[in-house]
This record gives structure tokens, C-alpha cells and sequence, in this order.
């Protein structure tokens, strides 16, 4: 019997866990290997350069556990490190970018496609080129919304101020008559009902997170990398945090659905 | 003639630059060395464990340029780091929570006192402590508030959605009839006039930046360290950063009243 390799993700912090969620959804035989850099996070408003330096070093503590794979679960790191990293290791890497990108070209009818993410997300321009290179057609709108992770870790995501917030950063959105959005940060599914509120019903938005994790199937399919069927219970999920790891696993089962156990400090940084 | 060594003062970003801002005030004369750990900003949410490891990282990058004493202005890093650093550094180390936490004392008349700050400032208790160990009758009441650092950072300093977080976060507060708050982290001297407008002109605001230099001057002249006289204009501050200078120099600018130059990155962590 061969024994299969784990999927290594990694993100700034807990966002990521969306990512998990999915990739346990479409692809339940896998183990996974979670690392979230809280002692450094936010990246979100770091520079190029930074982020560049933590990603490596991110990958190089997954690349320990052997895994086959590695997704990059943060969209600040997949916007402006993917490139220079997916150049540079043997392990494939995938990043949330491009997974989003096409799903919103093939979901948009009118061609205006919105783009809401970090500061450094939306500089680097990294949805807009992916959008344009798949269908240069497009029209592409991006709007940072860096209230939207503190809003979202302060737990207020359901309040009074918190919906003038959403109205005042996608007003642009809302006057350009996009009628796709991508949550570009995995924080942001976790606003998705006050976001498509805002938004109103005609517009579609775009989860990432879900995307990554059925483009992470169609390539251990194509390179012959899928785990056996799992026998029975065991633990598949293991995490590992810069930070302590008590306040993730409580604060972790809001973005993974149920609670985490298996949650280690691994200080690499 | 004696050659003085400069000043060193640590914060986990730009926040503390309030701090520098009254150093040169109060301490024309002495040179500065500062460091914002700008790649691992923000401390506020992360832990006692992790900030105590940054926290010293620091104060041994400071050690390399020779400081003479060092203050750390960071309110979070103070609340729960201090205590353990200046057991065991010989240079003079000092944090902003005792000043802070004495002028409040010395200020209110119906001994209820406020406290302000970032989650583990307010989780640490350590401005209750202090101001309970100076006058024992106090009655003080602490609340977090964590929006107000990325309010600060966003530059939403007077918009109508940032009254009314100041008014949510300062409801228990008003509540409890304080006629004293203690704005306990470096970045809320921003939020000022917001929040003396929420709290009303009948309350006392104090910023720890302002004693925490006065404080300094105290201890230099008992040490007998104060720098010579200043002849002739040079330059007396110099910036370091773990992330990429320019973003600091730009923005700081808010924080201390004047251009910076003289910002190099210094990926010390």
C-alpha cells in the first residue's frame, strides 16, 4: 500500500482555514498540513519584499512535513510571492488567484467584474492580470477594504456599522454595475451575506476558496498524486501556528465549520 | 569632551513615533534611535509568549547601536513584556504603562479612571495594577477597543462610522461616570479629538507619550546621563524598520508633526 504524501496550505493567519474547508469538501481522503503565520499577521498590509520572505519561509516548514503539494491560502501572499516561488521549488504551488480569476470570467454576463481584497492585493493588479489574460475583454474594478479582516476577526460581522463600512468600500462597485465580485481574502466569505446584501441579489459572488480546492483535485488527478480512499476515522488535519495556538483553535472553528483539535506552535519565524 | 549615546526606543510600528514626538520635546539634546517592527505589526492581538520573543529581538538590535537607556512604546509590549525584560537587561528600561498610569492618578478627582487599549494591554491589567498599586481607591474600568488601531491606519480619524465605534467601544465607559481615560496605546493620541468629543469636555484624556518623556528626563538627570548641550543642527533621529522604509516615512509623518529621513530597513527578525 503506498502511503500518501499530505496537502501542505499555508496563510497569514486563520483565513485560511476557508481554504481547508473546501479542500477537506473536495478532497476527503487527503491529509492536510495547515501552517497560519499568527505572530506575523496581518500580511495583507506588508510589503512585496516581506511577504516574499515570510512565503519562503512558510513553504520550507511544510516542505518538512513532505507534503505534495502546497496551496497558498492567502491572496496577499498568492498575489505578489506565487511567481517567484512556483519558479523556484519542485513541489507544485498553487495560489488562490487564478482559480478565481477564471471562475469569475465564467460567471460574469455583462463583462464587469469586481475585485475587493488587502491594500497590497489590490496593488499588485495580480486578479486583473489573470482576469485580462484569460479574457482580455473584461472590465476589472478593484477596491481595497482593509477595515474588512479587523472587522471580521473583531467578530462584528453582522452589525450596524459594520454594514456602512461594506456600503462606503463597495459603493465604487456598485456604480461601475459589476455583476460578479471577487472576495479576494479569505476573511471574506465570512462577510458574504452582508456583502451580497450591499451588493444586491443580481450579483454574483466569487469564493476563492472554493475554486482552489477543485483545481487542487484536477491537478493531483492529472499527476497521479490522489490518496488512497481513507479507511476509517483518523486525524487528517494537523495546524500549526506562529502564535499560541489556544486563541486559534477557539477562534478557528468560525471560518472551518467545527472545532479544531491537533493545533501546534511551531515558531519557525 | 563626553560622547553621549543615544536614546532607544521600540515599538511594533509607527505608533510609537507619538512617543519620539515628545522624547525630542522634552529631551532636545539626546539622539534617538528608533526601531518599528513594521513586518510583524501589529503586537495588539498575539500573545504574551510571542510578544516577549519580539521584544527582545529588539532590544537587542538596540543594544548594537549602543543605547543608554531604552523605552518601549509600545503599550502592549510594556503591559506584558517590561516586567521580564528589565530583570534582565542591565541597560535602564522603561515602558509607558507607570507613566501613564500615575498622571492618571494624579489627575482624577472622583477616582474613576478609564483604561483604553489593544486586547492584551486591556487582558494584561497592567494600567489597573499600576494605578491600584499607586492609590488603592481607584475604581478603574478597562475596555479594548481593536478597531481603533486600523481606523487609525485606514486615516478614518473623523468620519461618522468612526464616531460611532468610539461611541460603542466608549458606552460602558461614559457608564461608569470616569472622569479620567487613559488613551493606552500609541496610536489612539489620532483618535483625540474623537474621542474627547464622545467622552465630553468634563473628562480628562492622558497620553502615556507625554509622560513616558518626561519620566525619561527624570531618570537620565538621576544617572547623570543626559547628553551635552546640542550645537548646531544635525541629525539627531534615526529610523529603522523590519519592513520597507518608504511606507513609514510617508505615513509617519502623522504621528510626528515632521518629515522623517534618515528610515532604513532592518530585518533584524
Amino acid at each position: 500500500m503506498k502511503i500518501s504524501r499530505p496537502i501542505g496550505i499555508f496563510d497569514s493567519g486563520m483565513g485560511g482555514l476557508t481554504v481547508v474547508k473546501e479542500v477537506i469538501r473536495y478532497l476527503p481522503d487527503e491529509d492536510i498540513v495547515y501552517f497560519g503565520d499568527t505572530a506575523r499577521v496581518p500580511y495583507g498590509p506588508k510589503s512585496k519584499d516581506t511577504i516574499i520572505r515570510f512565503s519562503i519561509e512558510n513553504i520550507l516548514f511544510l516542505l518538512r512535513h513532505e507534503v505534495k503539494m502546497i496551496i497558498i491560502a492567502c491572496n496577499t501572499s498568492s498575489s505578489v510571492a506565487l511567481s517567484i516561488v512556483e519558479q523556484n521549488f519542485k513541489v507544485p504551488i498553487m495560489g488562490v488567484i487564478t482559480p478565481g480569476a477564471l471562475e469569475a470570467v465564467r460567471l460574469t454576463k455583462n463583462k464587469r467584474i469586481g475585485v475587493i481584497g488587502t491594500r497590497t492585493t489590490v496593488k499588485s493588479g495580480a486578479y486583473e492580470q489573470q482576469i485580462l489574460r484569460a479574457a482580455p475583454g473584461m472590465k476589472v474594478y478593484s477596491v481595497a477594504c482593509p477595515l474588512f479582516v479587523p472587522l471580521v476577526e473583531e467578530g462584528w460581522v453582522k452589525t450596524p456599522i459594520t454594514r456602512e463600512i461594506v456600503q462606503t468600500y463597495l459603493a465604487p462597485l456598485k456604480t461601475r454595475g459589476v455583476d460578479t465580485v471577487v472576495l479576494g481574502c479569505t476573511h471574506y466569505p465570512l462577510l458574504k451575506t452582508m456583502i451580497q446584501e450591499v451588493m444586491g441579489k443580481g450579483v454574483t459572488l466569487v469564493d476563492s476558496a472554493r475554486q482552489v480546492a477543485r483545481q487542487a483535485r484536477i491537478i493531483l488527478e492529472q499527476e497521479q498524486l490522489l490518496a488512497d480512499k481513507r479507511k476509517g476515522r483518523r486525524e487528517a488535519v494537523r495546524f500549526f501556528v506562529s502564535d499560541e495556538p489556544e486563541n486559534f483553535a477557539l477562534n478557528g472553528q468560525r471560518f472551518l465549520g467545527f472545532p479544531l483539535r491537533n493545533v501546534t506552535k511551531e515558531p519557525h519565524v
